[in-house]
């Protein structure tokens, strides 16, 4: 009945494009939900073609973070924003502030934070219109680079699904092959490393290889995605794009762990029925790499790395309560996933209805 | 090369998508600037026959109300809504709270008002779930029913054009054709009389029109606006629907003057040189309507009738003041009041930048 491309926000509880002429400034903020708390995802600025395919990018990114950030524990609803254009031309202060003004206008039903194309500096920018910015720089009083509670948010992962897989909450003598050594790949080798893991890696950047390389030569190299998942590794850890679990590299997989920080690993529905009939545990995407919001998210009550690490600590817990709550019910953990997620927004969410204030 | 339907949105400031399952509620909040200050303007009800409809009409409408609001010499950049759906069953206290839910969360950037569908009781309900709600009830405080000023200020702009045009201030003697009596039509009929004007009217509703024979006996009805348009009258006032001056209307009138209340009078872009064309005075629709936002503008200040009205009664100068710049510059008076919209927009917007505060 309703064929227009906005319907597609129709379970969204609010999206709003924002635009301010001089500046350039072309955005879309979607807010998925704000059943725990003010919804909490980036801002990623990308030189989408179209306004429509920047609607489908933040409706689908706003979702995927109720989800995350229910799975995290944090009192924070889904969100997430995006720039139209290219950083690398169009970024500059007055489009960030900008940006800024339309994030303060929500009054807080939406905070903001890094994502693709942002960084902790212009966080800082954003911040000086809005209070409701997070991810600043350590100088400014931010948490800084998030990527570091996202690798050992996945390592966590992992170590739940070695003690579910093979008894034992170690990687120490298995191998891990690592997709991707960027922002949050590379930290990950340093946790495999130091609890005695064999670490293959790939990276189409020459220089992210290297990096690592001079910091663990015994590191394995090979030439790219294909070579890692056709090797004899134990673990798979996509660390880079999205889509790593396509039907091809689900078929070929040597390894019996799937666990990494990139974000909508399964290409399709239905991915994650043919991990669990190959016998491959796959520990859900957005579980594992849930240490960056988790970070940025504790800034907004003064950033301790302590308590901050503490919680990211817990995504061992949840994982293996996933990996348990599925084999009871004969289910993919990524639906056990999404449905402990879904219980917590509706149980927790609820508790708002007992007054106490306007 | 942006071909998607949201491109419509680029000259607007902000447009906000809000939905709310369990209520049903579905809305499109559109800020087309802030220039001058919060955007205000009603929130319409009606059963659009798709989304892309509703936004198509909630951009123009938002964008009228900026030109409406600075000409009228108010505060308020110019915003607007439409609630999708059937107010006669779709209207229920958690849709309308919802949506003000909705309405505060814009922190006071969007003021919401009465229009097509919705009623002061309505903006009651809105009211206490947010700050930004005018046109409430008289009961609550409130400007009450806006019509009140809307055809004061039809009513000042008239005379506006009765001076202009014959050299008296009056409709003293002259025959004003009123298509539609409605909430409006009916008012404005009321100061003609008093006026010492002759009145024809029509209505499509039979009780509108029985309504004004039995206030004043000698008010003339004919049967529909063809009727009216035909008829020998000095000056013609449509009252009702949009689109009243389309090419057929025009080519047939005989009226030397033409002021109504209805919104968007004019059919396409052209009419007004038309109108200039064949010798009749066209008085800015969004100009001499606008005793209502007047009014309703007025109740954010605590609501006087007295300083509401006083300001309404300058929609005469301002009319006179248009009908000369466009004398003056050889455009029809609808181009003088867009030309004199923007300069206050862009005059008196920019003194914001002088400091004061954040």
């Amino acid at each position: 009945k309703d064929v227009s491309p906005e319907s597609g926000q129709s379970r969204h509880e609010q999206v709003v494009f924002c635009s301010d002429e001089q500046s350039g400034l072309r955005a879309i903020i979607a807010i998925y939900n704000t059943t725990l708390g003010p919804a909490l995802g980036g801002t990623r600025f990308y030189p989408y073609a179209s306004e429509q395919e920047a609607l489908a990018d933040v409706l689908n990114l706003s979702r995927a973070m109720a989800y995350k950030n229910a799975l995290a524990g944090l009192d924070h609803g889904g969100g997430k924003a995006v720039i139209i254009g290219d950083p690398a031309t169009d970024k500059n202060e007055a489009l960030l502030r900008a940006f800024g003004r339309f994030v303060e206008s929500l009054s807080g039903r939406y905070i903001t934070a890094c994502d693709v194309g942002t960084y902790s500096e212009d966080m800082d920018l954003m911040s000086r219109e809005s209070r409701f910015v997070t991810g600043r720089t350590v100088a400014n009083g931010g948490a800084g680079d998030s990527s570091v509670l996202t690798a050992f948010g996945v390592f966590q992962g992992m170590r739940a699904a070695a003690e579910h897989a093979w008894g034992a909450p170690t990687l120490h003598g298995r191998r891990v092959g690592v997709e991707g050594v960027g922002k949050v790949g590379h930290r990950l080798v340093d946790h495999l490393i130091e609890d005695g893991a064999e670490v293959v890696i790939c990276d189409v950047d020459e220089r992210a290889v290297e990096r690592v390389k001079t910091r663990h030569p015994g590191v394995e190299v090979v030439a790219d995605k294909g070579a890692l998942t056709r090797a004899d590794i134990d673990v798979y850890a996509p660390c880079a794009l999205g889509g790593a679990l396509d039907d091809e590299t689900v078929g070929r997989l040597a390894a019996k762990i799937v666990c990494g920080g990139a974000n909508n690993q399964l290409a399709h529905l239905g991915v994650e029925k043919q991990l669990a009939e190959r016998g491959i545990l796959y520990a859900p995407d957005y579980l594992v790499n849930s240490g960056g919001v988790i970070q940025v998210a504790d800034e907004l009550h003064g950033f301790s790395m302590e308590r901050a690490r503490d919680r990211a600590t817990r995504i061992y817990d949840t994982a293996l309560k996933i990996f348990g709550l599925a084999e009871e019910e004969g289910v993919a953990p990524a639906v056990a996933a999404d449905k402990l997620a879904e219980r917590r927004m509706s149980e927790v969410g609820r508790i708002r209805g007992i007054w106490l204030g306007r």
